[in-house]
């Protein structure tokens, strides 16, 4: 026969699928302190709630006579019975399904509770009052959950008692009027079902139990499946297990206690706790909880047990722990334990300590850290205890918090920087002539775009927080106000932005500033140590460079070179280029970029001097250095109206920009598409990097690296191109430099071993990658479709995020394999925003890629993130 | 030792590897016609050339012995010897690549002729000035061919010749003259090389047959093949072969024959030949050839040769041939033979006759028809022997010629139409408004644009010629004056277009007009009776479905449902909802388009009773519906300075147009995406087709079909509203409908499995896959890049044309196995514009499709290549 029932005693943590997430915790709880420390109990298994599902709402075969043996060995245990009128065994029914669905499923408290053991109850707990209470709260809970009837019912009869005895409060009803209203509980029972309130235990137990099975199907229970995507055929299980009152006099209490500050992370416990008090006193907030310290003061063993049991958990799970516990009539009984949520520092601060005193390994300690929470280490966050009114929500486009007045042009920031004064700069989006404003304040604030927007991109390039596509600002930037929801700000006005998560407030939040401590230089050392990939920086200006280098990059894997021809004193040169009709007149106003292009190499050069720099050629259309066309549309038809002298030379820029503009730019005229069509800007380029590397007092390793190859002919072409530059510079490739490609389109992942054969390098374009696998145009879905995709349930996160693996996760392995194969010194890296990312590093780890390259701030982050892949999957790029 | 010669009578046409195209297609006809019907000759190996450019130019071992052996039975065959005084044997030395290299290799021609046997040769031709003139071409080819004489050096003597002797043509040099010019020439030699000219013929040939080799790594061979990607180590074969003389007098002549008439297909052989005369006389037209039947009379046993030759080789080779022919002294010999080029109609008409003749199967018979000329067939086209001076060229958007007046505007075109008269409309690019214009002109040509331009979908779906992006054009709309290249063309001016190639002239071509005739009627049922895939048509009205449904469509496979939102009475009311801001607002403004939407599915339904029709639901972006942002912007400023009164209302629009513009709308909120946001647009759409279905007297087999799906959850949401709605309307999935999706996006390709679980049907939108795939926006590149790759052999074709088999073909394949996997019902089949492509329509078959679907005007096409593909790749849907 099949088995149905678990004693908490015969499961464990990873029993999770069978005994649900609330029974396989509560097990592997008894199993590591012993059953005395554990309230008793047994779990009934979620097959046993198919199998009931299955047939039709009846109990399977067997179950009913192994519940009942379950209870004997439970009542054997405690020493009570069910049901006793002197000391009565009381328990709770809970389900737990497979993943947590709070709120969802039903439980019954207090159950055995029947006229006679609630005077057991009273007895024992020297509290009449509550007794009676208990009792009501059973008969309301059990006729709710068991016969559906509607709160209300109860409701209406507690306010009627108040009512008769003139009080307001719950509270203040006493033992008598309690005892009056449980009878009229149990009549309201009886005329809504039409049966009498059971007071045989053992049936409650049963009608308690096929509650449970019975609210798996209930309406709102899967409502909830449905949206969150859970399996209808999952089940739920049901756990049964002896009550404790932490209520019953001055040698019971209830809290809640950390195995180490949860704040800091040193390694004293810490925690609250309440004297004579439930579990729900504790954090309900009433009474003024105490410190679990001055336990020791009042029962100095419990405390001595409470630390040796923090110790052992925190042992056994590998991890700082966050528990609930109960202490009845001096017996300390743990309800609860799972890894404590923390703060960067305490977590970082964990590893550390957890190493010294041997309790984990450096390897251990590092998989204790979730990476994803490190940015607080590397940039001002809002003080996390402080509250604050959110006034709006945007894309949290850039880590780290700041404050400041808000000003709504890059001139403004400037004068203010002069002044001393912090500022934000607000604007709807922003573009090449904002960014001296970015230096200027101390964040960006956006009302449109989305984290591959301009302001996005420059601000995480430069690690200044930034919210965009604060979509409720409504921006006048002539009258220089702000509306949001209804409020007004004006210039000057002060605002706080939270970067990390997408917040805007007016409120004067208090930030924490960056602590890059000896803690987490620490652990990062360890990383380093423990980790097969490398972990390079994107970075394109040497400010850029240099602060990656100290934070650890081993080079740069991506430095992009068209913010470049952005620069003010190069956009007109730049423009003359693309209105030049010749190759020969391009050729001209080119040879007037390539000293300053020359320059803007050496200094990142220098800063990286001896490390690996992989320089892509220019990679998008040519428009974008072009004005937009609807300000010039709109200017032209002023010049119209106005007889202007400057309409022809409007009209002519119009036209050009009509000829260039494309529909879709991310798949139009770029990448190395740009190389073929105009091979003299791909010339200028190859030419100004390689006179730079010579310059460079110690040279870089070289990489240069075609983007948007599609076939491997393009590549061909563009090799040929760079190496007879090359050539002509005196510079040998393998020896002086590399040639590699992006892989950033689909079909180049299915014919990556020819791309291979004229490849040095592969780096994994991920971004575009994912919008082109998925068909997501970054800047557009962001605001548009995904939060709506998410809240469907439909994605857990935007996968430009985290990489999606089934589509484009496959297309990375696909191509790293082809690509090996046809050439097995292919190196192979990914400069996507994925590359920062902890879980996506941990895929590319896997996928046997030899480095990842991140933004700047990201560095520390995936050195943990290729650590702690390493560790759990030791792979090496071939495995 | 390995075998480096092969002669003609042992080779094949399938050893084209080993002996090059020249030496494989001389053998086959030897091997057909017998060793007396061909100039015998030998090959030497393309293995040969290889081993002697890796041996540093050596003949490989055992060459140059088995070269004399085939020499001699050359000669013995011949009855002749190289070199002798009284009847020399000649032979010419040609390279003879893999794949054809026109004018790259070199050739040398009568080697063999010495001071000696130009004697011979005077005397068997009984003409001193042919052998001389032969002789001093030999000095001159042979010096530059292998000793790389320049040619001037021989020119310079020619040119002092003439001086002396005072004439001014080639022609006027008499036999003394030429005696005389060949002294000289050897004096050339001798002075460029140091060495005497090789009396030798054996010596003239060892150093002829390595000049060939070595012309393979000549600089312009190499160039050429790095320009058309042939590989260098493929090497080229040597063909020495007798040479055989058309102008020996009176009983020789040269000629071309095809086996039937090569414009009608009639089943009689058709060409020309000229008397005494070589081969280069026929083609060149110096003088005026005679038709091939007047050879009766001339040798009557040379004709009933010549007829019994061509109907032999049409046999052998299962084709209509195209032939070179040389008599030489009453001896016919054949020199080239290859399946004729041949218009559409020839090609039907010799495949009924072939039939009928039982010369060929009818599945043979098929097999020689060119699927892709069949345009001609279904469009009138240019004359085909016409000529005419190009005045532009642009994309051929949609196949078909057509005449008439220049007008530039919707309105012109229909005004002219009611008046009687021919119009082309002429725009820079077109959209919703021009549509009535498109109905009233006999073409459409723009000046921007590609394939998928507004233009180009218009016309196809109509079957409308139309040329578009014909970048030369420059339009002026206000003036109504075009210029193109210096020419200014006005309103009324005429004009032709050939949508079926690109041109555009103002020469008055004749027109041949559209010829759906009986043989072409008996071959499509043949193709019918022959074919594994449905074809199906792309349609969205109740004219195009009817026109599908005459010619050969088995449905519908995809009705799209955006263009029905674009007719002048729906757009306002498109508008009206899509700049609500509820979904109760929208789903009013919705229910006023219901009944309207709900008509144009009855009148498409009644013209596919009975059939499938699969619908697909909204896909575009919703600002396709709006106006122009740039048009706006202008007006916008207009009214600002203007102080207007529409201000407020159009600064209105221009918000919403900016709110809901996109970067990339290809890759933006469309598709299921835009049914998940706005479920209300689907529920309206669905509601409508399925109330069209009921009110139908015979239904449909309703598919209706979810675009865009990346995540199988987005189908199991939109197949949730569309089956809930057809439980409102009474409809049964399974029974009244089904519900599949469009795989147009990687990602699908690769969860195919997974989104199967939610589909009946599976349709391959090859165009979107294509883009994303490739990241070929389909308007950018079609005139952005795609020529240029075209002419730098990256490409051989668009993408867009052809269905790229490595990256787009993969992702159609491994979807449709997944997908099966998942779930062996599902049909596929692909509604993307590569359906009408006859190459791509084999890959389709082979993949297992069920079905394709094409415009309406392809479908004859695609059922013949449907049919085609069967014939030769009999695979069911599973192998």
């Amino acid at each position: 026969m099949s088995r149905w029932v678990y004693d908490f005693a015969d499961g464990s943590k990873d029993m999770r699928e069978l005994l649900g997430g609330k029974g396989a915790n509560v097990a592997e709880m008894t199993r590591v302190l012993g059953p005395d420390r554990v309230p008793a109990g047994f779990t009934i298994t979620t097959e046993a709630c198919v199998e009931y599902m299955n047939a039709d709402q009846s109990e399977p075969e067997g179950m009913s006579e192994q519940v009942a043996d379950a209870l004997d060995r439970l009542q054997e245990q405690a020493g009570k019975t069910l049901g006793d009128r002197d000391d009565p065994l009381l328990v709770s029914v809970r389900s737990g399904a497979r993943e947590s669905m709070p709120g969802m499923l039903d439980t019954v408290l207090n159950l055995g509770l029947n006229d006679e053991s609630v005077l057991g109850l009273a007895k024992t707990t020297d509290n009449e009052r509550f007794a009676w209470d208990s009792y009501r709260r059973f008969v309301q809970m059990f006729g709710n959950v068991s016969r559906g009837i509607p709160g209300e019912s109860f409701e209406d009869a507690i306010k009627a008692a108040k009512q008769a005895r003139d009080v307001t409060e719950d509270t203040e009803l006493d033992a008598d009027a309690l005892k009056e209203l449980t009878e009229t509980f149990k009549g309201v029972y009886q005329e809504e079902t039409g049966d009498e309130f059971p007071q045989d235990p053992q049936e409650q137990l049963r009608l308690a139990i096929r509650a449970v099975f019975d609210s798996w199907t209930g309406k709102r229970a899967v409502e909830y499946r449905r949206q969150n995507r859970i399996p209808d055929e999952w089940g739920t299980a049901v756990n049964v297990q002896q009550m404790v009152f932490g209520n019953k006099g001055d040698t019971s209490g209830s809290g809640v206690a950390f195995s180490r500050d949860e704040v800091t992370g040193a390694p004293e416990p810490s925690g609250d706790f309440l004297q004579n008090a439930q579990g729900e006193d504790v954090v309900s907030g009433v009474r003024t909880p105490r410190d679990i310290s001055e336990i020791k003061e009042w029962m100095p063993e419990v405390h001595d047990q409470l630390m040796e049991i923090l110790h052992s958990l925190e042992a056994h799970y590998e991890d700082m722990q966050d528990t609930e516990f109960t202490v009845e009539d001096g017996q300390l009984y743990m309800l609860q334990t799972r890894n404590a949520k923390r703060p960067a520092q305490a977590a970082v601060r964990f590893a550390v300590d957890a190493v010294s005193e041997q309790l984990l390994t450096r390897e251990r300690a590092l998989a204790t850290i979730d990476p994803s929470t490190l940015d607080a280490l590397l940039h001002p966050t809002f003080d996390p205890k402080a509250e604050f009114d959110v006034l709006a929500s945007g894309v949290n486009a850039s880590p780290g918090a700041a404050k400041g007045e808000i000003v709504f042009t890059a001139a403004a920031a400037v004068d203010a920087a002069e002044q001393g004064r912090d500022v934000i700069l607000v604007r709807p989006f922003t573009d090449a002539e904002d960014v001296a404003g970015f230096y200027a304040a101390k964040g960006v604030l956006t009302s449109e775009g989305g984290k591959a927007s301009h302001a996005a991109l420059v601000a995480r390039g430069m690690g200044l927080p930034a919210v965009v596509g604060a979509q409720a600002l409504a921006i006048d930037l002539e009258s220089k106000t702000v509306s949001v929801n209804g409020t007004e700000l004006s210039e000057g006005d002060a605002i706080a932005i939270d970067g990390t998560k997408g917040f805007v407030t007016t409120d004067d939040v208090p930030l924490v500033e960056a602590q890059v401590n000896e803690n987490f230089q620490t652990v990062l050392q360890w990383a380093d140590e423990l980790r097969r990939m490398e972990v390079r920086a994107n970075a394109d200006n040497p400010d850029d460079a240099r602060r990656a280098r100290e934070l650890g990059a081993q080079g740069i894997g991506l430095c992009r070179t068209e913010h470049m021809f952005i620069a003010e004193d190069r956009q007109p040169k730049m423009r003359a280029m693309i209105m030049s009709d010749t190759h020969e007149a391009r050729r001209e106003a080119l040879g007037e970029l390539l000293p300053l292009q020359q320059e803007d190499f050496e200094g990142i050069f220098e800063a990286m001097a001896g490390l690996p720099v992989t320089v892509r050629l220019l990679d998008p259309p040519l428009h974008e250095f072009l004005p937009n066309a609807e300000d010039l549309a709109a200017q032209v038809e002023r010049a119209r109206i106005e007889e202007s002298d400057d309409l022809e030379r409007l009209e002519k820029l119009l036209a050009r920009v009509h000829e260039i503009a494309e529909e879709n730019p991310m798949l139009g005229t770029r990448g190395c598409r740009l190389g073929i069509l105009y091979p003299e800007i791909y010339e200028m380029q190859v030419r100004a990097i390689m006179r730079a590397a010579k310059a460079a007092s110690e040279p870089p390793h070289l990489e240069i690296m075609i983007p948007l190859v599609d076939y491997e002919q393009e590549l061909e072409i563009i090799r040929e191109l760079v190496t007879s530059i090359g050539e002509d510079e005196g510079l040998t490739v393998g020896d002086d430099y590399t040639v590699g490609t992006m892989i950033e389109l689909p079909r180049a992942c299915f014919v990556a071993d020819r791309i291979a054969r004229f490849a040095d390098f592969f780096s994994f374009g991920t971004n575009d990658l994912t919008q082109t696998a998925l068909g997501f145009s970054r800047d557009d879905v962001e605001s548009a479709f995904v939060p709506t995709y998410m809240e469907r349930k439909i994605i857990d996160r935007s996968p430009f995020e985290t990489i999606d693996k089934p589509g484009v996760g496959w297309l990375v392995r696909l191509a790293s394999w082809v690509g090996r194969e046809a050439q097995p010194d292919l190196k192979l890296g990914i400069c996507g925003e994925h590359g920062g990312d902890p879980e996506s590093v941990v895929f590319f780890h896997r996928a046997g890629l030899d480095y990842v390259s991140c933004s700047p701030y990201r560095v520390p982050i995936a050195r943990i993130a290729a650590a702690q892949a390493n560790v759990e999957y030791p792979v090496g790029r071939w495995d």
